[in-house]
Formats: C-alpha cells, sequence, structure tokens
C-alpha cells in the first residue's frame, strides 16, 4: 500500500448556523481544504456523516455534496459510525489513495443538527446506540455514559471533581481557536457548580452539538512538495459490542486499545512517540477511559492524568489542543476530520498559544457509540 | 493495486419478514456468505444501508453487525448512497483489500423497510433526492422517475407498452430464482392494464420494495482456490447532479456511462464482451436508460432491445437474469449486492433454468437517487 499525505485542510466555525443551510456548511470547508490544496479537483468525495437523513431529511450525501461543490461526475460516498463517522470516511479515502485506483481525495465532515426545532436531536444521536436492547429501555446517550462515569468512580475511588482538568484544559485551548464553539474560560470551581444533565454528568462535562464542517485532502506522499510533509503513519479501525453491557469490561475501551495498538505498529512508534494527541472528549469519563486504553495510564488511572497537569500545551500528553469535542464542539459526523484537521495544524505548526512546541507526531481518535467503533490515525512530520 | 476475488455469497428471500429483526435478516445472509466461503471470521465488514435510522430507529450498522454476527473486534463500517449503498460498499471493501491493508472483507447490503407501520417508507425514499429542490416541492421518487419516462417517451415516440418487455422478462426469470420476492409471470396485456401509480410508471413498471440482505465474501484472487475464480475485473463509481433538472440532459445516465466506460477500461473488455448484465431496472425506465448508457443502444433507442428480445437468457445482452429489482425485489440498501451475487452465480453456473450457457464475464451495475450515484463492477470468471 503507497504512502498518503495530506495535501490541504478547511474547517468552519463551529455554532448554531441557522443563516446556513447544510450545503453551505459543508461547501465552506470543502472549498477551504482545496484552496489550501492548490487543487480545483479531486477523484473522489468521501463524506462523513450521522444524521443528515433523520435531522435533514436529505440522503446520498455523498452525491449531494459533489454536486454542490463542483465535482461533477467524480465518485462520492457517505459513510456513516455514529460519531466516528468522519474518522471511517477518512479511513476509506486512505484506502482508496492507498491501493492506487484514485490520485487524490477529498474527506468531508459535516454536521448541521442545531435548528430543526421539529426534530428531537436527542432521539437522533440515541441511534448511536443499540436500538432493541439499550434505547427501548429508555435509556439516553448521555444516559449510558453517565452509568459507565458512575461505575468508574466507584470501581476506582474518584469523585466528580477530580474530572475537572479535562474541561479546564479543553476551554483553556478553545479561547485560542477562532473555529470553536465555545470561548469561555472555566475553573474547577466553575465545573462543579454546573447543573447536572444525567447524574454524575454534569453540563462541563458533556460536549456541546453544533454546526460544522472540517475537510482534509490526501493524495500519494510524493505528489506533496509542501514542507513539512504530512503523511498519514498509521490507520485503523476497530469495534466493540454496540451496547455497553454487552462487553466483559464496561470500563475499558478495548477498541480504542486495538486500533490504537495497530496504529502504532503501522507507525512504528509507542504511545511515548506522540506528540499531541486528540482524542474524543464527547463526556470527560471518555477522555479518561481514551488515555487508559492507548497506553498513557493504568487502567482507572487516566484521571489522575489530568489531575497531575500532564494533558495541558506543555504536559506529557497534550491533548484537545484546540478545544476538543468539549469546548472547539462536538458536531457529530465532522468531529472525527475537526480532529484531523487539529492534528496536522499542530505538525505544521500553526497552533500559535496553544502550539505544542516541536510537535512531529500526533494522533487522532474518533470513537462512534460508547466505545462500539474507534478508528485511530498517526501522522508523523516530515522534513521540516 | 492487487487482485482481488469472491471466495462466498449468500443471501435471503426478500419478502415481508414481520417475523425477523434487522439484526436476523442481516445475520442470514452473512452466516451464509461465511459458510459459502469456509471462514469463520474476516478482517473487516463493510455494511451497505440506507434507511435503517429511518426506519428502524438504529444507525452504526456496521459495528451494529459485526457485534451479532461475531466479528468482535473487528474494523466495520456503514456506506450510504442511496439505493447504491450496496455497490458503494463493495467498492469500499474492494479499496480496502487491494490496497493491502486487509486480507478479507464480509460486505453485507441490507434493509428492513416493510413493518414500520407507523413510519413512511415513501418519505423515507425521497431522501434520496434532493430534499430543498426536488422534495420540497411535493415530489416523490417515483414521481421523478415518472416526470423522466414520460419525456423520454415524449422525445423518441415509445408507447407506455413497448415497456412491457423488461417488467415480462424479470417475471419469467423471478420464476427460478427462489430468493426472488415475486413469484408471478406476467404478459405484455396485464402488464398494460396494472394500475398507475404516477402517470405514466404503473405497478408493473415499479420494482417492490421489501426486506432482504445479500452478502459477499472477497479476498485477494492468490487466495482462491476454487474453480472457477471468479476475480473483481473492474470497478468505479460517477456521479451526476442530485436533482435531475440540474442535468444538461435528464434522459442519459452519464453517470452509468462513466463508471461503466472506467470499469471496461480497467477490465479489458467492451460491452460486447458481456455474458450477463443485472442493471438497476428501479423502474422500468431505468432499464432502458442504462442499456443505452452502457453502449447496447444508442439514444432512445434501449427500449427496442427489449421489444426484439435481446435481453432474454438466450439475448444478446441477458438482464435481470434472478429477477432484477422488479421481481427479485429492491430492498433498497441491499440491492447493490444482490445483483454483484447474482453475477456471481451466473459465473459459477449455479443458475439452473435461468443460466445464461457458457457465462464468463458479468457486469452488476447499482444506481444511487435518479441517476446520481453510479457503481459498476465487472466480475470475470478464470479456470472454469
Amino acid at each position: 500500500m503507497r504512502q498518503v499525505a495530506i495535501l490541504g485542510i478547511g474547517q468552519t466555525k463551529i455554532d448554531e448556523h441557522w443563516d446556513k443551510s447544510l450545503r453551505e456548511i459543508g461547501g465552506e470547508a470543502a472549498f477551504s481544504a482545496l484552496q489550501d490544496a492548490g487543487l480545483e479537483k479531486v477523484d473522489a468525495l468521501f463524506v462523513g456523516n450521522m444524521l443528515s437523513s433523520l435531522v435533514d431529511g436529505q440522503n446520498q450525501l455523498g452525491t449531494f455534496f459533489s454536486d454542490w461543490i463542483g465535482l461533477w461526475k467524480q465518485e462520492a460516498v457517505k459513510m456513516e459510525a455514529a460519531c466516528a463517522s468522519g474518522g471511517a470516511a477518512f479511513r476509506a479515502a486512505l484506502m482508496a489513495v492507498a491501493s492506487g485506483d484514485i490520485d487524490s481525495a477529498l474527506v468531508l465532515g459535516v454536521e448541521k443538527m442545531t435548528d430543526k426545532a421539529g426534530r428531537d436531536v436527542t432521539s437522533a444521536l440515541a441511534t448511536a446506540a443499540d436500538a432493541d436492547y439499550e434505547v427501548e429501555q429508555g435509556v439516553s446517550f448521555v444516559g449510558i455514559n453517565a452509568l459507565v462515569m458512575r461505575r468508574y468512580m466507584h470501581e476506582f475511588g474518584w469523585k466528580h471533581a477530580d474530572f475537572a482538568p479535562f474541561s479546564v484544559n479543553a476551554h483553556a485551548n478553545a479561547l485560542h481557536n477562532p473555529y470553536a464553539r465555545l470561548h469561555e474560560k472555566i475553573t474547577a470551581e466553575k465545573f462543579e457548580r454546573s447543573s447536572v444533565i444525567a447524574s454524575p454528568i454534569n453540563l462541563l462535562d458533556a460536549s456541546p452539538i453544533g454546526d460544522g464542517a472540517a475537510a482534509v485532502i490526501i493524495v500519494p506522499a510524493e505528489k506533496v512538495a509542501r514542507k513539512p510533509r504530512i503523511v498519514v503513519a498509521g490507520s485503523a479501525s476497530a469495534t466493540d459490542t454496540i451496547a455497553v453491557h454487552g462487553r466483559k469490561d464496561p470500563l475499558f475501551l478495548n477498541a480504542a486499545y486495538l486500533s490504537s495498538k495497530r496504529a502504532y505498529d503501522m507507525a512504528g512508534i509507542s504511545f511515548a512517540d506522540l506528540d499531541v494527541f486528540e482524542l474524543h472528549d464527547a463526556f470527560s469519563i471518555m477522555a479518561a477511559l481514551s488515555l487508559e486504553a492507548c497506553g498513557f495510564a493504568e487502567r482507572g488511572q487516566g484521571v489522575r492524568l489530568g489531575l497531575d497537569n500532564e494533558i495541558s500545551i506543555t504536559g506529557r500528553v497534550p491533548v484537545c489542543t484546540r478545544g476538543g469535542l468539549k469546548a472547539r464542539g462536538h458536531p457529530v459526523g465532522a468531529t472525527g476530520i475537526y480532529q484531523i484537521v487539529e492534528v496536522i495544524q499542530q505538525l505544521r505548526g500553526e497552533c500559535g498559544l496553544t502550539q505544542v512546541d516541536g510537535a512531529k507526531i500526533g494522533m487522532a481518535q474518533n470513537i462512534g457509540g460508547s466505545g462500539a467503533t474507534i478508528l485511530t490515525h498517526i501522522f508523523k512530520a516530515e522534513g521540516s
């Protein structure tokens, strides 16, 4: 399989874009990536989206966007893997370029979910869980995560306040990201005073939904002259049971373990070599579990990395450097591409006040459902 | 890109399976394909599905099925491209195996759409069209196809009765396919007397929806010892505008032309070399347009192939040899895989009374929307 590199990136600000259509949001990110790449056209378009059929009444989003952005005639398809739809679209595009069948691909993650007053986004998001055995019982998606967080606190003896550093760090970093949804510094005290949504999860444990789109253009590595050249060094996808109750251990993200292990092996690195890790902090508990599954902490000790200030820009494992899902925002099907765009910004050295000094290797990990589908991608900067 | 071959196939009967869940239908086809392949496990699962979020309240179908069929931990993802979802899933799987990143893939097309009394399948199917510029005007999916058929009849001087051979042929072939939804011989007279749905389309111009699943297992060609060895000789995807009114010529399936041309080139053949062509006859007008775009007839003359009996099992271009969408049935996201399974049955010589004598090269073409997304795959039998 031939080596693939990044030629361009683009993104929109995540917000409640009531004045922009699904088309316009996706187009903005796509055109921005094409401009960054210096291209007018690509061979194929891969779209990551979870909710457009439910919320926007629109399916066939691949062709919907190839039409809108002027990629007439080109191949186009949509991938859906709940909140991991973006990562899944990136991996499908990677396989197509790596196979040699196509020479360039635009990967677009897009979601518009805030202004459909007549639709219930909470029930739409619940389609990520097991309809027959979880949702049928009346549990929402945040409810499932609350059960996991409660069990984790019980099992390992943590207080709710111990999770504060994840959200505080994400909000602090988002202050310097113009594309982030939330620009508000928070403190550990504010975190603890926040309204409870599904105990023990409160408003500041949870990422905000939003409308947004992010895009990446990939080509064979030898086509990229730009320095540093950012190559895709590792890519893997793994799954777990769709329902959390089906797992041997509901407090271990086995699919994160498996996909990160395979991605490390492909890239020829260990977790300790990563300079930046854009993890999937849909809820603060998921940040802790991701750090554990990817090798940064023992089981039950992910929370410690926050308390010890290891997750900040100057820490051992900088996470959510542009705000993470928590503060950059979580337009579900687009999130996986935002994460990749942000890793690339770090490796290009474009992150200003939240730049990780000398970042050369970064990882983006995108989670669908409550740890059911997990995509891990590792990027390396060459010849800076 | 390395050569890929088929190791196994499976399918369920298409019907109103009110006694079986989405899980059960998909599992039946998947297990059948695994058994046919002599495998217990594959590296990855690619699911083609259009409507499960709308009709079944279930998203993340890749992992939903990897969990159900015991492919725990393995990679899994869902592709959606309206009625071309099956073909799109097959192509994504092909790219992944061809790249060398994975060594085996199960591709599952699945749809359950008949027993959700509270949901409107007509409006769910309309999500394949342009929500802003077609559906917003109140047109249904069959309505769009009726406009195309009316214009074709006007432009080229055909009567409605001239389309009868497509449906008569499909129903005749389905009689010998135990997996087909409809087992009813029809005549040209019955075709003309059928109830109008959206003039000029009547009930016998239109394919019936259904619950069903079909599956294919692919591996690198060198891993297949079975004779004949069926290899994927050509694969291509192309798109057109999502709304029919956006096209320069609404009576030409440009995406079928482009994707078949590219697939012919990859396979090193011309249309005349095909022994069997499983086309996408969602409506009889689409059969005529597909034959024209793929080289078998001049513009406006596709209908002639039916009238001249060229489309039957012994004709110049046998189509719908197992019943086509018209009589085998059209469980939308599964259809593309049924078509591929049927081509493989022909190349294996397993079709009994509808076997095309000495079939060596076959093509499956899967259409999403009204010609918006078109996937074409060509298969060759080697060493029979």
